[in-house]
């Protein structure tokens, strides 16, 4: 990777920020082409907290018409997803409204591009690029996944339990509607993991071979450092909405690719906490807690200066200019002690996996889901490299 | 100002950033519907270069046809904007492409609205908010003004010199082609006076009176950092692809308001220095270079600590916990330093510029442009605060 590479960069999203931005949903959906919705959304919080009966009446201020579909879960399920597909030929809906988080969203998208598509939307999951979907709008409640900014969805296929992503500018949501209140209601675990999650994304783009990318280094240490500040004022006061407003703005510049265009990125991580996921049914951001550490630890010295970087000018650790491993080190105990403090796990146990599940693991990370027996783009990891990552979690 | 407030963002410019990028041209006209173009551009160098010949070759390729209009002016002016309109309804052009830096790409706008709107196309820079345009794309050879990414326009009519601003989604760009070789013919003093207006446009979103905004002062101080490390590199060596690259996609973030939302933004220092290049016809980014520090000395002490802030997070100055103000005076001193070392001028004197011209600058500054006797958010300035921070550029 000798420098910054070309690229194409386009994220059309309308975003609607802050307190009461929901009570436009039904506007931002007319002004977007739609007329028959699908109301897409998990569980039941968002009925309890009345966010869903203040978007159908902003829908119904519109006269727009709608269906409902429900139930979606954590790591999202493509049963869900063929459910919304016949639902929205079935009604001619022609315009899909996640409420909800990541999963919400991604499975909105999913249902958005395989009810336009002629084939199984499982197709695009396994590579073909999305070039067509019906619009798509989110009001989301959860600052973690960035998927309301985002070309991408992950969905998990019942049958052997593939978890793959999708991704092409189709399933870029046309609007979004950010509203930080909404996010107050999260108990304080899911609050961190979210930001954990935010964090992963950010560090997944940080650690490139690519060299001379200064401005997006510090665009994405400047959102790290902001997270810092912004974690222990939420934890503390889950009604802090000037901490959750930049939290949840953060969580959207971190994975819109404004600071990750130009540069190898890695994803390793990535892989590894999913197969962690797909045993202990974790949530995502406390699996990346466990795991990235742990993958800091394992390939520190693949680039010694460029983990002394991120420990100085992030974690604020001094610069040991006789002994930069020392450095690199301090900032990767910095980021563990900064997810304990924030009540995040940090081993394999505390998320309810074992030293029994790693060669199951490890062989997964690199051979499920398509795999070729490798992951990562930073450091290219075997499985005997996998493994040696899992057993640092223990 | 409480704190984050509740915003709008919309940014739905395709950019293809790299080298060689300009040969897709013809392709990205007919994406964004183009069929009939008018190429508006400045001077020569587009011309001398070769890139307007490759320009119209891509069109040629895919059977665009278009018509030229060239002479754009630093500071554009209205009397182009009449003639480029007159030739669009004549020619029955449906794409505006504008080849060259902001003042190009500032005039094309003002083009692609007033062709589509029945009155005087004025009306938009005397506040009248831009809802329709034809589309606009943008080949860009100048860092600096960020209008590539931006929905804003300043054009200067004729009769009384008046500069003003239009703004409305409908100006931002359809694509914009980045090309950071296209910036290596670009003179030192010019390419140092670009990235003084990129820090500029940072300031004036980094000095507000809104409170706990951390992650978007995180993002403008990483884009700050970025100016400051790759600027000297660029300085010593034009063809360094590496700085340009990263300068030119800051460029881009520290001007489309992804780092400036939600919060209030100052302005103050671009309302005065265009006095100083109505006087003189310096570069805008070297008027920057001049007012910038004195408008900081002189609003230092309405809060100080965020002086300080920057002083110590961009400039690295220490923290001098006893006496803050010198932390705030030493960051000062280091942001003229840093302009001094690119090659930018300190004084008025060097722009062309004297102390006779003050009181008309400051009234002008002031009162022109329809202004009410006040400039600027972060402090208010009337016409003697105005006066005393030209006395500091003396």
């Amino acid at each position: 990777m000798i420098g910054m590479e070309n690229f194409t960069f386009f994220s059309p999203t309308y975003f609607a920020f802050g307190k009461g931005q929901e009570k436009d949903t039904g506007m931002y959906v007319k002004r977007f082409g739609g007329s028959r919705v699908l109301i897409h959304y998990g569980g039941g919080s968002v009925i309890r907290s009345g966010l869903l009966d203040r978007v159908k009446r902003s829908l119904d201020a519109e006269g727009i018409s709608y269906v409902e579909l429900g139930g979606v879960q954590p790591n999202p399920r493509s049963g869900l997803v063929y459910q919304g597909i016949e639902l929205c030929r079935k009604e001619k809906v022609d315009f899909v409204l996640a409420v909800g988080g990541g999963s919400a969203i991604d499975s909105a998208k999913a249902i958005a591009a395989g009810t336009v598509y002629e084939g199984d939307f499982w197709d695009y999951y396994q590579g073909k690029p999305v070039d067509q979907a019906l619009p798509i709008g989110t009001v989301l409640t959860i600052a973690a996944a960035g998927s309301e900014g985002s070309p991408d969805s992950v969905i998990t296929k019942e049958e052997g339990m593939l978890k793959r992503g999708a991704t092409g500018e189709a399933l870029r949501p046309a609007f979004s509607i950010l509203n930080p209140e909404l996010t107050q209601t999260l108990p304080p675990y899911q609050t961190a993991a979210g930001i954990t999650d935010i964090m992963a994304h950010l560090l997944e783009r940080y650690f490139t071979n690519t060299k001379d990318v200064e401005t997006t280094d510090r665009v994405i240490e400047g959102l790290l450092m902001s997270m810092i500040h912004e974690a222990p004022k939420v934890i503390a006061d889950p009604n802090d909405y000037q901490a959750r407003a930049n939290i949840m703005w953060a969580g959207m510049l971190a994975h819109n690719n404004c600071c990750g265009v130009g540069r190898e990125q890695d994803w390793a991580s990535h892989n590894i906490e999913h197969e962690i996921s797909a045993v202990s049914d974790c949530a995502h951001g406390a699996g990346l807690a466990v795991v990235f550490p742990a993958w800091m630890r394992y390939t520190m010295h693949h680039n010694v200066m460029r983990s002394a970087q991120l420990a100085n000018r992030v974690w604020g650790c001094p610069m040991d200019f006789a002994d930069p491993e020392a450095t690199a080190k301090a900032g990767i105990e910095a980021f563990r002690g900064f997810l304990k403090s924030i009540g995040m796990p940090g081993t394999l146990a505390e998320l309810g996996a074992s030293a029994e599940d790693i060669p199951h693991m490890a062989h997964s990370a690199c051979y499920g889901n398509g795999g070729k027996g490798f992951v990562g783009n930073y450091v290219t990891l075997n499985e005997e490299a996998v493994t040696e990552i899992y057993k640092l979690m223990l």
